[in-house]
């Protein structure tokens, strides 16, 4: 195997994997070359150009680490995130709908109590969250896992901000009995994700803004039901319609209502998909 | 643009491109996401796949430093840095011929004058190299810049070896006025590409081997002339037809004969392609 050229190097390559042992990888690797090959060829990539890909793709693992995941910030800002989303979520009517993960969670989140708040000195205008976590039968999953996490009045995650304060405005909750929940936070505000590094380049680049709309994250957990990450976005943001990420799905989106006090109410039902149903 | 599905999405996302200044990038960009997309369709990629994949690009962002180009590697190991290179140097019979640049250049590389022995102590048997450079028209380049660096007998590049031995086997020439050149350093052998990261974890898993067969790396520039990236590969090496990168171009096989005291000596004439002259 001399001498390939741009006509036979795609059938080398995909024959060199010929041997991989599991046929799902071999299924997605042979895909992901012929793809990969048959994108350089379509735009005749140059070498300038191949050298600048490189350069990019090292910036981003550069920036990544513990508290930045930009790999993650380039495949929902590249609308891949959200291909993935759509095309392994396809449930039954009546059930939540599920959204991208971002790149803002973390594992080691603190748990809460039903009414605390998970807002631990994040700033921003206090908010009451409540409503109840429901299979698609209509019952109530007692003790379903709630996980909340948010962006805060400066919109910006606890892990994108330096000097330790700790987790704020994240937590985990467990529903009550009755399938119910309640917690104080603060208000979502819409935020633009971070742009000041490789991703923030290729939007500029492209003349994209970088905001998202107002939004919690939620990712739901109980036995015999699949897994819901989604979010809760705020009713009235200027960026419903333009998502940087293209998460926005108009059954997740819920007035914020504001208190007499200046606070704020958003209530918002879950219905959870049970294991292995399927669409 | 709410409620996106994976068939309408791939759309969307090139809506949001539509007002890139530049129109190469948006032609590059543009074919990208439908390619990625198309990727992602294809096999039907899963959420725990995508995370697969997030983390196998995280892994490949963090053992890249100034020393070690995992991104370049794992071009490499796909084929796509040798179709990058096939698309872009099909120059007029005649002109030798390029391959891949590879990971394990760097940019400050000591300087030599011809007969010089560029080992720099490196471990390998004595070699001598030694040839000209011609343009295509037959023409000497008199002082042409011959950039040279290779593995030495343990299948190591200096970069790869700690302790601060400095550059070893790798240095910069120049022609004589008459084109010529000659230089002294240590045995090209077969060796492993590094396997101890991501990419030699994707080799293992596809069952393919890490390694490439016995070279040294050119680069040659000279004024009115194309730069030339390109291999001198050793003829018998056992990897020829099976190169982990797929570089290996017949014409640039050459014979390492092995000399009466031991040492060997390896010919090549280069003929680089006048600047503008087109295939």
């Amino acid at each position: 195997m001399r001498n390939l050229t741009q006509d036979n190097i795609t059938q080398a390559v995909l024959a060199r994997l010929a041997d991989t042992p599991d046929p799902r990888l071999k299924e997605v690797v042979t895909s992901l070359v012929q793809h990969l090959h048959a994108f350089a060829r379509d735009v005749k990539l140059t070498e300038q150009e191949w050298f600048q890909g490189i350069e990019f793709l090292t910036r981003v693992g550069h920036i990544t680490d513990d508290k930045r995941q930009e790999f993650i910030l380039l495949s929902d800002t590249l609308g891949l995130s959200m291909l993935t989303v759509a095309m392994n979520n396809d449930k039954p009517a009546g059930c939540t709908e599920s959204t991208v993960f971002g790149p803002f969670y973390v594992e080691d989140a603190p748990h809460f109590d039903l009414g605390e708040d998970v807002a631990n000195g994040a700033p921003g205008i206090p908010c009451l969250v409540r409503g109840t976590v429901r299979g698609l039968g209509g019952e109530p999953v007692p003790g379903a896992e709630i996980h909340v996490w948010q962006a805060d009045a400066e919109g910006k995650y606890d892990v994108q901000r330096t000097g330790g304060d700790g987790h704020r405005a994240r937590g985990v909750l467990h529903a009550s009995g009755k399938g119910e929940y309640h917690f104080r936070s603060i208000l979502a505000e819409a935020y633009p994700i971070p742009d000041d590094g490789p991703v923030g380049d290729m939007l500029k680049a492209t003349k994209r803004h970088p905001w998202r709309p107002a939004h919690l994250h939620f990712m739901i957990k109980a036995p015999g039901y699949e897994t819901l990450i989604t979010h809760v976005f705020r009713n009235g943001d200027a960026y419903l319609d333009s998502d940087a990420v293209f998460g926005v799905r108009q059954s997740l989106v819920a007035d914020w209502v504001k208190q007499p006090d200046g606070t704020y109410l958003v209530e918002y039902d879950f219905v959870v998909n049970p294991a292995g149903a399927g669409a």
